[in-house]
């Protein structure tokens, strides 16, 4: 690719990626092949996997043996050795600067992990007839961030090759879809200069054309991971000897959503995957249960992450069992900042091909592109979440999901716009 | 009434009783008109109330307006006022003492108080047909203490015109319907000296003329109460700020019944009342739950009442609620001894009218005898527990219960054999 | 009282219902002190009790016994016995009319029942300090419906004698804090000609002066009560013939809170009541839980209520239970007209002594006024909800609350201030 | 092995089936085995797999992949394919029977499956230090069914070379371990004309040379599996949309311990193994539970049965959710008859080595051998089920469990001894 990557090579690379889709923490491919593609520009400074995050605050980290597979996965689809050794032991992700020179320090942040979801291989679906497809079965690029990643390039390059001035930042995130990436680049420090944020999502029930200027209505969400630990039993013959870890699950299970609703706004809890014990007539030694809470805030959030950890422990407690409460993903609310909005809103009116323009949406999920919008709005400076609409025949996270390719130039040219816009405004 | 009462006196005592039924502690006019009929008797001695009475172990004592109600309602009944004097506060029962000679200590227990249940005023019950249904509406001698109290007195003078050597007593014990008054008797050291142990009951679904030597099957029992205090809340507009009793209370009362059943016997448990809030509007402040637990054992309740408070004390934890647990009655189980059960068939045999004669039978409930007779036990001697048939139209604890009188003097003839038998084979 | 009745004997009036707080379809004593002002008007109608309700319509009517209680209260309270006998059944409540010419048809809305809480003696309560503290231990006016019945008669002295033009329609109506009398009044068909509405509500912690033209967020709410009826046995003897109603409960009441959150909008739950059992022996027979769901809109607490009765009817089968779900009460969601807010807007901003009016305000709460504002809108009419503030020491429904009589001629002057340009203007 | 298996062959054999460990409807290898060595032996029949079984009676079938796998390691260890082939879709285990002239029917059953359990490597474990190791990772002979079919093998050899007088059969029985394979024998007609059936199991924490002659206290049990069919939805976007699978499960599993105990005897319920749901953010479409119920009698089981089916099918409909319950395994209660054990007993006492001979022991546990005693009982005949001690180091169902090989020599004496006496007496 050239220092210039042309829309064909980029959709070239959209499908590469797209053909190698990797959950959080294991995008070593995904990485890989992204600083390869860096390398060759003349960037100022370039950030790999480590040095983006801030170790301690990783969350929902596989274990080795699945590091490891994934790892060797990688390695066999051809990417670079010598890159891949940088991101040993699920440090992936990566950061592009350019410095120049006098101007404020604008950032952009596209994720780059995949779900596991198994692609769809029918004809109909555009992945598997043009050849694209997965290739690692039951993975797969179910809600665009393949072209994030794609995206996060070209703006790189268009804004490389204008007149801006100042210092540009391309965050390369891993982990979104757990919620689980975020916080770690939020506190490594390289956001801490970064005076204007746009996060950018493909989609999300808008068409090709449809562009949203500032996202609002995060939910704020925490996930929770309680394994319960009794003591197992035969359950005929010494039924009293137990500690029924199953019991504990289903009790804390039932009085989760005994957690009252909240005046001050909207409250979600979940327990969404269950699991435990061995064998039928076993009173169960370990079960566990993994679930979220959100909040329309972030205090409500956390009001129900409060109580919900009572719950789980007194669930626990009732059946003489240990629990251990571990926080998977996390990620908090935030707005769309109505200045940075405005510009994205003036600059994509100008991008042909771009109606109607949205000023803003309500997102009803959670994200965690929320911690680096929270963390440079904390600092003083402006965020904004935009949305590029793009058809999808599926819907995300479902496996006949696609993004329309032409996506990726207008998603280019509103941001590059508005990165170019926002130095020369400084709103 | 005489010395040695006849079986009209006596009938006509028993009908006494039951036209003034009074529940656990509130024996007031019961225990005057026992005390009344004892002071006639040539006694070695008369213990009252207080007496016999381990103050800090009674348990579910009413408060003092239920106890000022009932006491009042004695009084005017037209008990003695000398008497009621002193049972104020609840401290009712009595215990009578004859000396004569050398000899064992052998005692009989009978109970005295009654239970809430309306009486029947059909035709067909004898109590409403005769004139002698319960006076106070609501409550009822359903479980036949009547006619143990006068059978207590029965055998009293039996044996004081017999040529019985040794020391005699007989406990008149309150609140055995609650399980709640034996251990405040087996604690006041009245006890310590008694060789031999009688304890007596009615019916129990035998008829009239079939008497049971010995009852096993005592269940151990504990009865709990728990008292939630949370904190009240518009359930509409504010809910996030209460502290939901009811809520607690549910949660107590299903984890309860996930208490383990046990290898070692059969349990049980049982959260019979519950109750709590205000209003459909508002987060409840306050709920209780008041139930049991028992075994066939007493390692058997123990381990369910252990348990059970686990239980109780998480739930409340589970919805940040108090909780104010206590143990409002409670029974060891127990067994009867051979030696004495072959004593009592014995002269069961030799007794007119009395066939057949079942050497033993399992109770399969609870009874707070058995603190009596695990006392005279742990001191080395020996109990058994009698029952003499009645043939009773309605079951126990119902509103057309009552006994064959018949059956007062078959009694008495059954047990004050059986205690000069005992004083004179000690066995 | 005169035809116009002076400020001071309003006052006097509102006294004399305070001392005598009826609660719901038991506002004897308070029909007819209302009914017998209205008689010496000059009335073109009096509707009383039955007249003005679709008798299939109340909820939540009491038994025959706490009916006669109240209604020989009211007698001996001294209420005119022609006019209690209009009533008996639990027929309460007024409606009266003014019909001067052509014009439209005007309606105001007051509430006069009162609540189960027992009134504060304090000094520093007024009416405790000035003679007019509650005759009835118990029960108390704590919501100032007292008021808004003297409201209700001062703007109908204060209409009849201005040059009004069109028909005016007070109508005093029973049972709005069990939200169980409104929809009998909106079925009765006194409703469907009236082309304005306005309900008023004094307090909601405005202070005395404050006005709200028009309340909007009332959560649309539904009162339900549970019986469960089971089978009783001995929890200790044969627990297994039990068909456990306090374990149906319990299920019931935790499952409840299971009922998903509702991504349109609030929702609520609670358990507010329960109760069951006889003993802690006897497995429960009988068992309840009363309490409420409630919704942002009328939709969402429909979803509720369908959701609340298949669990509840769940539980019961659950433990071989029938049960019984009764609805206690309910209102739909309302908001209030801006065409008519605004008028009472403009009306209020020239009373004396009125400052500030707010334009709108959430309630947060449920309010059977909604049945009316309902019927009125769905028929082309317009409706609004309006706050005359007052200082209450004490909040609504506490033992401390109490009005600012100052309020009585503020709310007179804003609403038939407000009545009158209402036929003038026709918004 | 000769037409007279020694004991070295026998061990040698015992061995090789347990370096074969197969789980319950997949011992192909097993099976072809046992077939291949009856083949050797001079039977009057040989009836195999499919021909010992009712197939519409065989619970628990695993999943055709799931046999498929077991099929082909089977045939990769060697087992022979013409005897494979006659196994296929799971239908395993084999009866061989000798024809002796006029005399009685008598039986012998042995089980012959193993379980998923990983077996210890540990040096002091006589398997691995003495190279017969499991070889199939993570399944294991930790309950001596290995010994049980060598012993069947033994007993065979040793009633053919004796002057037995009538018919003997032995069932080698497959799928023991789930409960599940002996209702499908039973209902075969296999059984129907035999008049005396012993069933054999070595240790059960009984030491080398002692024997229990007729073991009672079986619990029936039945194992039901329930899978809960929802609806699934974004818990945050429209947590309303889903019918949640999880909390249906929960429900059941708490409300399946509120199945009240009998006071006719012991009841058990287990929910041993639960599992739902596909993320922390998706209301999960489906959750299942898998558990057990048991009785001290057989109606017992079946009054807990009924009741858990009630539970689990209410705590469907509660969550809106389907659900399929499935039995997975089930046994009735059975006694040893004293006519059959003291003959076993009888010749207990004679055989070297052999001491203690108990009378009875109670088992505590379940074992579907019951189904095979209840059927010759119910046609009139006799059964009883034998314990043969064995030292074992390790616990039944542990990893570390291992047999005395010595024991294998004593059961055969003592069952062929049985056999023959039980022909001579005709009990």
């Amino acid at each position: 690719m050239s220092q210039q990557a042309s829309i064909e090579e980029l959709v070239s690379f959209r499908r590469d990626l797209h053909r190698h889709p990797e959950p959080a923490w294991r995008e070593f491919y995904t990485t890989a092949r992204i600083v390869d593609e860096l390398e060759t520009r003349d960037l100022d400074a370039l950030y790999v996997g480590p040095e983006i995050l801030d170790a301690d605050e990783r969350m929902a980290v596989p274990d080795d043996d699945e590091l490891s597979t994934w790892f060797e996965r990688a390695r066999e689809a051809g990417a670079r050795a010598d890159i891949l050794d940088r991101l040993a032991g699920g440090y992936t992700g990566a950061l592009a600067v350019l410095e120049r020179g006098e101007g404020p320090t604008v950032a952009l942040r596209v994720d780059i992990d995949a779900l596991p979801i198994t692609e769809s291989d029918d004809d109909d679906h555009v992945p598997a007839a043009e050849g694209f497809r997965s290739e690692t079965e039951g993975f797969m690029h179910a809600c665009g961030h393949d072209a994030h990643a794609t995206i996060g390039l070209g703006v790189l390059d268009a804004v490389a090759n204008s007149d801006f001035q100042g210092t540009f930042k391309v965050f390369f995130q891993p982990s979104e879809e757990l919620v689980a990436g975020a916080k770690a680049v939020a506190e490594s420090g390289h956001l801490d200069d970064v005076d204007y944020l746009l996060a950018v999502h493909v989609g999300l029930d808008h068409p090709t054309g449809e562009v949203v200027c500032g996202v609002d209505g995060f939910l704020a969400v925490s996930h929770f991971r309680a394994e319960f630990a009794g003591a197992p039993a035969h359950a005929g013959a010494k039924p009293e000897a137990g500690n029924n870890a199953n019991l504990a699950a289903a009790a804390a299970t039932q009085n989760l959503y005994g957690i009252s609703r909240h005046s001050d706004g909207a409250t979600r809890v979940n327990v969404g995957l269950m699991g435990g014990g061995t064998a039928t007539n076993i009173i169960a030694e370990e079960s566990f249960i993994e679930g979220e809470v959100r909040g329309e805030t972030t205090e409500l959030m956390e009001y129900m992450e409060d109580r919900a950890h009572t719950v789980i422990e007194s669930a626990a407690a009732m059946y003489d069992c240990d629990v251990e409460i571990t926080v998977e993903g996390k990620a908090p609310s935030a707005r769309s900042d109505d200045a940075l909005a405005t510009i994205v809103g003036d600059v994509s009116d100008r991008v042909d091909d771009v109606s109607p323009v949205l000023r803003s949406d309500e997102l009803g999920g959670s994200e965690d592109a929320t911690y680096l919008m929270q963390r440079v709005q904390d600092n003083g400076g402006l965020a904004s979440y935009v949305v590029v609409g793009t058809d999808h025949p599926g819907g995300h996270h479902t496996r006949t999901f696609d993004v329309d390719e032409e996506t990726i130039r207008l998603a280019i040219d509103v941001l590059s716009g508005s990165v170019n816009r926002i130095a020369a405004d400084k709103p």
